[in-house]
């Protein structure tokens, strides 16, 4: 088969196609022609020596979500037929023309989406998901807060807040981000540049805080997190670019009984990667089928050219998600 | 009624015996004249004028729980009847020989507990169960950490851990507190004057981490907390005698997928306290019925005394609670 591979740590001109022995087809596997790959910060961490694939998946193929069609299935595999359109998340390798997962892994893709759409979906709405409900705890009228509203999981958080009847406030960078996060649902967006600015313009927005944060960020916006989270607050860290330390009031967090959680899908067991699959077969795959959500794709590319698409995304200049063809 | 009352804030010596009229019996309402009233380190922080006391709560006399008697009926109020005895937590005002609360917020005194064992139970036990139930999740078979295992809250928390099918580690800067912890049925006490070798001897008793940390120190103990924490694992911040600042490691939360959470009683509203009170007469009081919790009490001294109890308290050497007799 063929993949990127990561020649060794470093920039993006590191990652080269390579050709590999196909995987083998264990019992209750699927064998999955990979149509397209999204692009995650996690693969440039781990294309720098920084974030080592978690134990099962390859050491030097980046790609954590794919989507494609079932050409073959393991013995007593029965959830698909060949020709079926799936998609889902792995701990590794979907910078390739081919992954094997458990059939119980993989979900079918929703009605009209395209590859390059499908592809975008899986890291990104489940996250998002199990950010906003299994550790946010999410209701109707929960007041959410959303860092990095622009980016593939913060455009997945905001239309699925949405969905779940909340009120969302985001924060970017950038003011043309915050205007495309608008058509999407947000209701107000807050300049990130100058923390402090950002916080008096949270409080003023939300003055008995946020139920639930959804934090893509990390580092100094911790603290800021802390202070504007309401009493019995949920403050859920989902990606670190801004750095991988904090200093923390815990005088505040008890006083409002907040809780800090942390949260990564490419860790995680194949019993809880079956969880994801089962809700991208369920909650995120019926609201795109009712048209509830849309994929935010910045851009698809070439496998030939994941060089680029890693430039791009460190960029911080895309909005939703890069995708790779296959 | 007499209360003691907080002349200025400052050291023990500020606390002092004095007069005040009768509290009103509103709708709903019991009067309870009091027969004991817990200390609590919150009490010596409002002392200290660190901990300002909750709206509706007096500003100047102390006191968080209570164990006394039915004496008055308010309009409307049926749960008990005159000389019932009952107990439960406060805002503030229980050191006092008279309370005023919504019959809902009181709680039926277990069989076979003194005034002063009961006393010592609402805040302690109330916290514990909070601690390691609602914000904790515990399991049977969790490995359960208690810093500060010797404390009141900490010794509650042993029991409670232990009647919830829980392996119990703890943690106190004094061997002789973890003999005693030991006879609670903690199985194993590691000495925490030494952060760097608490944490490795903590690593070398559980090397998964711990299920749930109750912590009551905070401070510096909110980083190790950190480097011995399971996956999914909860750490319950409940107290910060070690300070209210610290700095943690958001990669490693994010990649244990680990929670940290404040909670308190103090602050909480009227439903919340009711719900606590119902704890205490269900889950809590039953346990104590069973004999499988016991109250654990350093000393119990006349309200009088409520400076000489302060001095105890901030001792660090008492086990269990300090309890006041009115």
């Amino acid at each position: 088969m063929r993949v990127v591979r990561i020649r060794e740590h470093g920039g993006p001109e590191v990652l080269q196609l390579d050709e590999r022995p196909d995987p083998e087809l264990s019992p209750g596997h699927v064998r999955i022609r990979v149509h397209a790959a999204g692009v995650n910060r996690a693969d440039l961490l781990q294309r720098m020596g920084l974030y080592p694939a978690p134990p099962g998946a390859p050491s030097d193929v980046p790609g954590l979500e794919y989507a494609g069609e079932v050409v073959e299935l393991g013995a007593g595999a029965k959830r698909f037929v060949v020709g079926d359109r799936v998609y889902g998340i792995v701990g590794g390798g979907a910078y390739a023309d081919q992954v094997v997962v458990h059939e119980r892994e993989a979900a079918h893709v929703p009605e009209g989406l395209s590859w390059v759409q499908a592809a975008s979906v899986p890291e990104a709405f489940a996250t998002a998901w199990d950010a906003l409900t299994t550790r946010g705890g999410v209701q109707p009228g929960s007041r959410v807060l959303i860092h990095a509203v622009g980016s593939g999981v913060g455009t997945a958080a905001l239309q699925l807040a949405r969905a779940l009847g909340c009120h969302v406030t985001g924060t970017s960078r950038t003011p043309d981000k915050l205007e495309r996060a608008g058509e999407l649902g947000m209701l107000e967006g807050v300049v990130s540049v100058d923390l402090g600015v950002m916080r008096s313009e949270l409080l003023r927005i939300a003055p008995d805080g946020f139920d639930v944060i959804i934090d893509l960020v990390g580092g100094a916006f911790v603290a800021e997190n802390i202070a504007v989270v309401a009493t019995l607050g949920r403050i859920v860290l989902v990606g670190l670019t801004a750095g991988i330390r904090a200093e923390i009031d815990l005088a505040r967090l008890l006083n409002r009984r907040a809780t800090l959680v942390g949260t990564t899908l490419r860790a995680r067991p194949i019993e809880e990667k079956i969880l994801v699959a089962k809700e991208l077969d369920r909650s995120v795959g019926r609201l795109f089928a009712d048209k509830r959500l849309r994929p935010v794709i910045e851009t698809a590319m070439p496998l030939a050219e994941a060089a680029r698409a890693h430039e791009l995304v460190a960029s911080n200049k895309t909005f939703g998600k890069v995708v790779l063809e296959v």
